[in-house]
């Protein structure tokens, strides 16, 4: 029986990070897999979405060359080829995590890890043993008892971004951040989109503001939103599906050629072991400490199948905790109030912290900026003046308690707002960053300036 | 004779900042602008060239359309119609002054100003008094005696962006941000272009790796590229031009339809009154304190026009400086070595702080990190694997010293140096900062990460 200091059973984001990281601190480390290296986010999920999402982006282009003063005829998308190209980059990540395991000489087991008492884990009846047990098995996409993914006519991601052929028309349920970003993708490839939300706004766990303004560039770009409405039902037709909808106003009925069920994520933790070890879970959750320890000793669990956000940058960052904790260093614990969430539609949005209504709940007096692109010199000579940065202090200490952008390359503009989060800045300490002129960065500076009645562009 | 408080001489990013800042101060202002309000900047400088490179990277798009699963088969550009966008988008732009002067109550004296003994300044023959003077005339583009500009064969940029016709083949003479703008912005829409740079490397401020990255770039792109070498000799000849150009091996002769010179700036202090009232210059420049007092009180001078660098984002933030000190705040001096670079090229580069030579020959002992967007999963998706970040620390107490990124996006992405920086942020800081996943931002997180041996996906 191979003994080792570390086993990661699942290597996603959260796994063959952590992998990685135990690896470099000098443990004995191998990673459990029972499909392809990287998980769900980089060969089904975040980086395969976005492949699609670029070819959407420069479709746009394509379509909107005279804005540019530029031409194009004949222009058109071979959706084989774009779906193609989205899963060359996922393929090539994927041989990029086998070359980081080799490299890290982390051993790889191919197959279905269950762990057993006495910190052993079971891979298709072969069994291995380690000090360490780290649980990042992850999610896989959840399945509404009324809208049962049959993979033909009701789809989940995975099959999403894979279709053989481009739907004509879609009903996508749910506008978190997978709803959207498909929603996004097809409506630019030309598919026609409705959008069909629960809650009161799309993009629901947005300030209120981005999902406002959201909801508007959706609709400019020609996706049908019904908010305050859910899928009672979903019958197949000759053609597509039915789909019963009730709203606000009544039942409504809708027909496409295929429904994508983008309702928010199950845990993977059926099978794996936990009930034979003992290990504590609710409410779908593995049930951690500070440090990711379950309630048995040398088990650990990080990533998706606990509580908090799950995002790849989470499940990384527990990992890289949970290892570092475990060699011994003086590791921090992960500030949850700080994590940046981001959403790679058009427009994309990017957030951290609470949002107007959080903050106002929390009971705190408020300083609040809003800077519009309509107003950025950059964003006007980009074409991109949709969206805008808007920021939330504390009014008594200054404390910066919200970021919330919409609009281009916003996903990259966050960084900003999370590290000064973290250094305890100012807004004045904001204010008196030199931004490089022309960017979108200074909508950031802008928007802390209209906080503080300074603001120059408005 | 109307009398003010404060009367800002020239209307640029400086100096219409200057009196929006002044006026919420609640300082009766007038700015004296002799052409369009923004200044250079905003009608022949920074906002423009941004629309021209706008322009150039949707015609990749459009050009590799097939790289992304797409088709576009008669692209072509129309160049005037790439002016045209260029030159009302500038408009839009000044136009948006004109309505914050406007906003703001700031009186904007149409004319050629010129400051007189006793607070005053003359415009075109009226006078006017102000308690405050402040000169922010900024700078134009530099001649050099063997290259005089005749606005046919040899231009500057302002002539660059505004061409009736787009030239077969250019020769650029210098490889600062403006040169290599133009070089890149030609290259794109066809243009023959060989760029000539009379230092070792092209960017040559920048980073020695972002200087041999950013050449490869250019090559790679098709730009001709000749460093250590200088135009002697400019000749008019039928069809256009034939230069001399002194390189390490010799002479060799070009000839191209058009030569851009690009080799820096003068300011604008001739025919000012700056004599009359007896303001010190030296070196072409108006010699200024920590609050941008000259010699002769109640004269002020900020932008272009003082020592330091000639950028829009550090005009602007002088004036904001001098008008908040003039008002009685606790204004904050600005720290000059934490200001932003940003070059729009493809790719585009941005840095801040010191390059790793010169903190090497200011004595630190370094730590050194850098990350590729050839390791980035967003970079993959979005097929802009080119370029990296690279980050340099203090050894010793953990001072981040500089940041030099190279790739798409990156002039976005320096904000979070700057703010980091300035917060006096440890690389572990940086490090411990959820960034989000996939984002291009996160190479910034690995690079730190890289320079204290902790890298994950390298």
């Amino acid at each position: 029986m191979s003994k080792y200091d570390v086993i990661v059973l699942g290597s996603g984001p959260g796994g063959y990070v952590t992998a990685i990281r135990a690896s470099q601190l000098g443990l004995k480390t191998a990673v459990v897999e029972k499909e392809s290296l990287g998980g769900v986010c980089l060969n089904w999920g975040c980086i395969p979405t976005k492949a699609l999402l670029k070819s959407a982006q420069v479709f746009e282009y394509l379509n909107h060359a005279e804005d540019y003063g530029l031409k194009a005829t004949g222009v058109d998308k071979d959706f084989t080829a774009v779906v193609k190209r989205s899963r060359s980059v996922a393929e090539g990540m994927s041989k990029g995590v086998q070359f980081l395991m080799k490299k890290n000489k982390i051993d790889v087991i191919n197959g279905f890890g269950k762990i057993k008492p006495g910190k052993k884990i079971d891979v298709d009846g072969k069994e291995y043993s380690a000090d360490h047990i780290i649980i990042a098995t992850g999610a896989r996409s959840r399945e509404l008892p009324n809208l049962k993914q049959d993979g033909e006519t009701v789809i989940g991601y995975r099959k999403a971004m894979t279709l053989k052929e481009q739907p004509k028309s879609m009903i996508v349920v749910g506008s978190g951040a997978i709803g959207v970003e498909f929603a996004s993708f097809y409506n630019s490839m030309g598919t026609e989109v409705t959008i069909v939300e629960y809650m009161p706004h799309v993009v629901p766990v947005e300030d209120e503001d981005v999902s406002k303004q959201f909801e508007r560039s959706l609709k400019k770009a020609g996706v049908k939103v019904m908010t305050g409405s859910s899928v009672e039902k979903v019958e197949k037709t000759k053609s597509g599906v039915k789909a019963t909808v009730k709203t606000k106003k009544g039942e409504e009925t809708l027909e496409a050629d295929i429904v994508l069920s983008a309702v928010g994520i199950k845990t993977n933790i059926e099978n794996i072991g936990l009930e034979d070890v003992g290990i504590v879970t609710d409410k779908d959750k593995i049930i951690v400490n500070d440090w990711y320890q379950t309630n048995m000793p040398g088990y650990y669990a990080i990533g998706d199948v606990t509580p908090g956000p799950a995002l790849a940058h989470v499940a990384s960052a527990e990992g890289i905790t949970c290892v570092e904790k475990i060699a011994g260093m003086h590791a921090e614990k992960i500030d949850y109030s700080n994590i940046p969430g981001c959403t790679y539609a058009s427009p994309e949005i990017a957030s951290v912290g609470m949002t107007e209504k959080q903050a106002k709940e929390a009971g705190y007096e408020l300083k609040v900026g809003k800077f519009p692109f309509s107003a950025s010199g950059k964003a006007s000579a980009s074409g991109a003046k949709d969206g805008f940065v808007k920021v939330i202090f504390d009014a008594k200490y200054g404390e910066w308690l919200g970021c919330h952008m919409i609009g281009a390359g916003v996903t990259d503009m966050i960084a900003e707002a999370v590290l000064g989060r973290k250094l305890e800045t100012t807004g004045h300490e904001v204010l008196k960053t030199i931004h490089p002129h022309p960017t979108m960065s200074e909508a950031v500076m802008e928007a802390v300036a209209d906080a503080y009645d300074e603001v120059i562009h408005l």
